[in-house]
């Protein structure tokens, strides 16, 4: 009924006789350029945060640097420059101000200073590597054709460097959700367990169960170039002795067996459905009876336009995979059901932005 | 207090030998990456808009296409790309999904339908020309130096052609506000009226006075090659009889005298504020002593940090301009108290986005 309305009022407004109808203009005077102009300099958005890290501004201003005068003599930059940043700043988020002076949200004071444990501001060499970037400079092409621009397979390429980027920048960011789960799932850390990390990246997923559980042991499976990161975290942690690695596709290599776990975190979400359960067949094989699959994932909901983070994340897919998608949970069911796994659970791991599922062999 | 509060947190937080601590866990828990990454990854928003509009997509939905399928037929391209790109406007607020059909917001309807007349989505080859966003390609840069990187004065350099694209896309925009102008500064229609109208751009601030009062004549003020699209537009709107233009720089030329109404249409952001007095007493000694001058700008509060547009738009001003700056009403009373004006009054324009100053000589 509304929607007829509208298009009713739409018909009439954009009718070139009715050009000066009052409907006309009484729809134009309630119209904003606002988010089409900002959406438009979101470009800017992502120059400024950049720009904050590169010049430090969230340590500085972590340190009592508050002012911009302040913060210019702090970070070898010019007052106007820092004003407009930091005003910026606030605007989109990440600021707080109050009478001239700036302050960090917790989330910045959390993420973003570079003395917090939680710092994952180098994630930017990730996420703006020009072989991600790329991906989206003619993203009409790229809708024409329904998949990535990028030589061979995009981001999916054998021994890809842009993971070995991410391994470093994402630990961090990863360390938090790595000890809800490895609370949830190996609840009774007494018992042996065996866990394989598919595409392990950092490791830390498998890392921090092996932490907790001086009992389990891991296997990691990613490029050669990316398990010298995992290796590392793993010496770091204290935990070398249990984890050993294949380097190879997890498409490719074998296993092995007996595992009570397999991670698949942040992994399906780069291929399509059919490409998905021929994986998940292989981890159903390498399961013990009582094996568990544990996917950890961005999650849309069944509309697939929210909660927005999940649900935005399949643009990311779109510029820099050929098939990658966010999959709904009903369809990582489907895909689990059909590689012949029985049940699963969904529970939220990050609020509003990744979910875990459960899935019992 | 709050502040302290915050500050005693993250200390303990970032301490190395709190590392383990349950403060640390108990906000590291609250934290989320959601912001940090959804503004690192901004570009696409850019990106995703230019394609929508690329493909026409908006004015595909408006003739009825509602389904990515529907979609991907009529733009001429992949159901895959349309579905993620027609999911991504929803999340950024552009269309509306129900049932897996897509439909348009109001403001898409009357702003990106190309049906519609007050489309301005043209104005994309303004807002994304590589003169404009190469100022943020290095914008730590920008930041240090204080202004913007773009050669000679960026886009305040003589005659430069980037004006030409603005005003050809943006005069669509232009016309409800500058109906509005018309009838708040030119009450009784019917009285003579001389309006003097710098960088004039598109000159639809002043043609719609013209067009209002016929006894109105117009004397445009803009570089030579916009001062054709400003000409267009008045033998269009059929008062090019009335309509005279002087071509340079208003810093520059001779305005002449006895101006009723002089127009600073989106002008003075783009110098600082010695630059703004200058041009303001040259506008004072043009203006009949009853004269006014009608300032239409980016208004941020005293605060710099809202509403959101205005007080974002400084970063666009840091980024391509020397100086440039959105100015606060309080600065602006300042400039023309110092360039001799009496008083002003603040008017609200586009909600939340421009306001109008009227000043008495």
């Amino acid at each position: 009924m509304r929607k007829y309305f509208l298009r009713g009022l739409l018909k009439l407004a954009s009718s070139r006789v009715g050009q000066r109808s009052s409907i006309q203009s009484l729809m134009m005077n309630r119209v904003s350029p606002a988010l089409f102009l900002d959406t438009v300099n979101s470009y800017q958005r992502t120059a400024a945060i950049k720009a904050a890290i590169e010049l430090d501004l969230f340590t500085a201003i972590g340190e009592g640097h508050e002012t911009s005068q302040a913060l210019a003599l702090k970070c070898g930059a010019s007052e106007r420059g820092m004003r407009i940043l930091s005003d910026y700043l606030v605007v989109i988020g990440f600021l707080r101000k109050k009478r001239g002076r700036y302050g960090l949200t917790i989330d910045s004071a959390m993420l973003l200073d570079r003395r917090s444990p939680g710092y994952l501001a180098d994630a930017i060499e990730f996420f703006l590597s020009p072989m991600l970037t790329y991906g989206f400079s003619d993203l009409t092409a790229v809708v024409r054709k329904g998949g990535t621009l990028l030589p061979e397979a995009g981001t999916i390429a054998p021994d890809h460097q842009v993971w070995v980027n991410f391994a470093r920048a994402m630990a961090p960011m990863s360390a938090i959700p790595a000890k809800k789960i490895a609370r949830l799932v190996d609840k009774r850390p007494a018992q042996k367990l065996k866990v394989l990390d598919l595409a392990a990246s950092h490791g830390m997923y498998g890392i921090e169960i092996a932490r907790r559980n001086k009992r389990a042991e891991v296997v990691a499976i990613d490029w050669e170039c990316v398990l010298a990161v995992a290796k590392e975290n793993a010496l770091t942690a204290g935990i070398d002795n249990r984890y050993n690695t294949i380097a190879g596709s997890a498409f490719e290599v074998d296993y092995g067996s007996d595992y009570n776990l397999v991670l698949l975190t942040n992994f399906l979400h780069h291929f399509d459905m059919t490409t998905c359960e021929r994986l998940l067949e292989k981890v159903h094989a390498a399961l013990t009876p009582d094996g568990r699959a544990v996917t950890v994932d961005f999650v849309p909901d069944a509309s697939r336009v929210s909660p927005p983070g999940p649900a935005a994340f399949c643009m990311t897919m779109l510029g820099t995979t050929p098939n990658g998608d966010a999959y709904t949970y009903d369809e990582f069911k489907r895909m689990l059901g059909n590689a012949g796994f029985m049940r699963s659970e969904l529970r939220p791991l990050v609020s509003n932005f990744q979910q875990m599922i459960i899935t019992y062999k």
